[in-house]
């Protein structure tokens, strides 16, 4: 982040018509936005936000209330523009893209092998790189694929260790979240061997689409734009990051706590604070897209606010 | 609220893209929207903000962190628009009014008389059910009043019982916090005699603008405009409400939770849930308007969402 447009916010806030503190968080998220963009008056009218989806060998275990052909079904559902992302997309004035990454062709089940070769999960990285919209002024990196809460439990599994990463997802019963915890289980004793590394584990264990958005937050942190981290699954995407590189996510904030259960463990792990809490657990982005209203009010306070020298207004004491 | 138009907006809901549940609090916020609305698809994208202003007698007890003169400065940095509340209004595309309510004749210290006449409580209460634009979407009641933390206190400590109602409002120091304490317990003293009568605990201990707020909130009851309540003081006006008829806030949800100490008592006694909680302090209708950006997400996904049936997309199972 930039330090003079970090300092000149810091000052800026100082001056606005308001007692000192009395916009609570927004005041440091307006100067976090401030640092990140380069500018003392940050801006966040234009957010992107770009949905990955992927299917997942790893269905074949049972681990999803619903069948793999939903995937290619909701990503004909945001092209015609009936899901819940392209409603916030549309509300809170977003641009909105959507990958379709090899849905004919599912990762392999990573209870037998890893879940992609090293070249597919290049691919997928640099695709998810290059989607970022480096005039954005905010980002949000979204998903969709069947299955893939197993596939995020078994990142989070590796990279943290310890069990119980896995949850009720789109909704399993008891048996459901049992075949879950059995696939991870499966997936870690499989893959033993290169837990180690965060970039072999997103590898054995991850998906396209959740290699995707690690690739996308990289790329927004190269292009000094702001995150807005989703849920459980892309929060086990971005902890990949973290891993490999502390610090890497400190241009991303935790758009909300959702219901999967073990979220918000991983959020602590990352050391990011909610900025929602209304149970949504739906992934698409759609946690981190309904925060971008929060962002925006941040931002539209900081930088349209009169000074206490512009208003004629006496400042406290 | 309308039965039929919640009977409708619970069947949508329940057909719509995606898991059951997986949309959270949203879905109940849609349907609650729905009712008052008396439509199963709602909207929120007119939404109106009044401001309403006062002054208090009080403020002779040395009870807020600024002169009593930021009032009025404050209403006309509303009119020129640099005002945090001016900004969110932009943002989220409020119709902003603002009404200053006798700012040159403060209200007399409740520690010493009765606030208001009869006549004056009438007339603002009068002025506050007038101010809501029955067309709007929904509805958010903010203020403007140095001393007026001091005030909701004094309503609150005398609709509720205890003490430690008071807070750091706007920023005052341990003896300003005192002192704070000192004019709400004399104040309880003086009015004794009325402390069983929600109204005449406003007309004694409230303000004009609280009084106006009160009078809005049950304006737009009649209208049939879901209400965003504020923070503390926003609160401390619709107890009012609620202490004389329960159920008055049914319309009501709370936009957030403020870092004033006793709004968390205070939501608890109204039975509210916040949909934020960001630390904000500020009033003017601040937080409960950062709040609409969560009502526009959810709605907006309630009533522009594809069904299963419309997509064809396979439900779960």
């Amino acid at each position: 982040p930039d330090a003079t447009a970090i300092a000149a916010a810091t000052a800026r806030n100082g001056q606005l018509t308001k007692p000192p503190g009395a916009l609570g968080r927004m005041e440091a998220l307006a100067i976090w936005m401030a640092g990140w963009q380069g500018t003392d008056k940050p801006r966040a009218d234009q957010p992107q936000i770009v949905i990955f989806a992927g299917n997942h060998g790893v269905t074949a275990r049972g681990v999803s209330a619903f069948p793999a052909e939903v995937t290619v079904q909701m990503v004909a559902n945001f092209a015609h523009g009936g899901a819940a992302i392209n409603q916030l997309a549309k509300a809170f004035g977003a641009k909105l893209d959507v990958h379709a990454l090899d849905l004919d062709r599912p990762t392999a089940d990573f209870t037998e092998q890893p879940a992609m070769s090293e070249a597919e999960v290049v691919a997928v990285l640099r695709k998810g790189f290059e989607a970022v919209d480096p005039t954005a002024h905010l980002f949000v990196a979204g998903e969709m694929g069947i299955g893939n809460t197993t596939v995020a439990a078994a990142l989070a599994a590796a990279l943290y260790g310890g069990t119980g990463w896995a949850g009720r997802g789109t909704g399993v019963d008891d048996a459901g979240l049992a075949r879950k915890e059995a696939a991870v289980a499966a997936g870690l004793a499989r893959h033993a061997a290169v837990l180690s590394d965060p970039l072999q584990v997103l590898r054995c264990l991850g998906g396209r689409e959740i290699a995707a958005m690690a690739g996308a937050i990289l790329g927004a942190r190269m292009a000094r734009v702001p995150v807005i981290l989703d849920g459980f699954i892309a929060c086990a995407a971005a902890a990949v990051l973290e891993v490999a590189t502390p610090g890497a996510l400190d241009h991303c904030v935790a758009g909300h706590l959702s219901a999967e259960g073990a979220h918000g463990r991983l959020l602590e792990r990352l050391g990011k604070e909610p900025l929602l809490s209304l149970g949504l657990r739906l992934g698409e982005g759609s946690g981190a897209a309904l925060a971008i209203g929060v962002l925006q009010g941040a931002v539209a306070c900081h930088s349209g606010m009169a000074t206490f020298a512009e208003a004629g207004v006496a400042a406290g004491g």
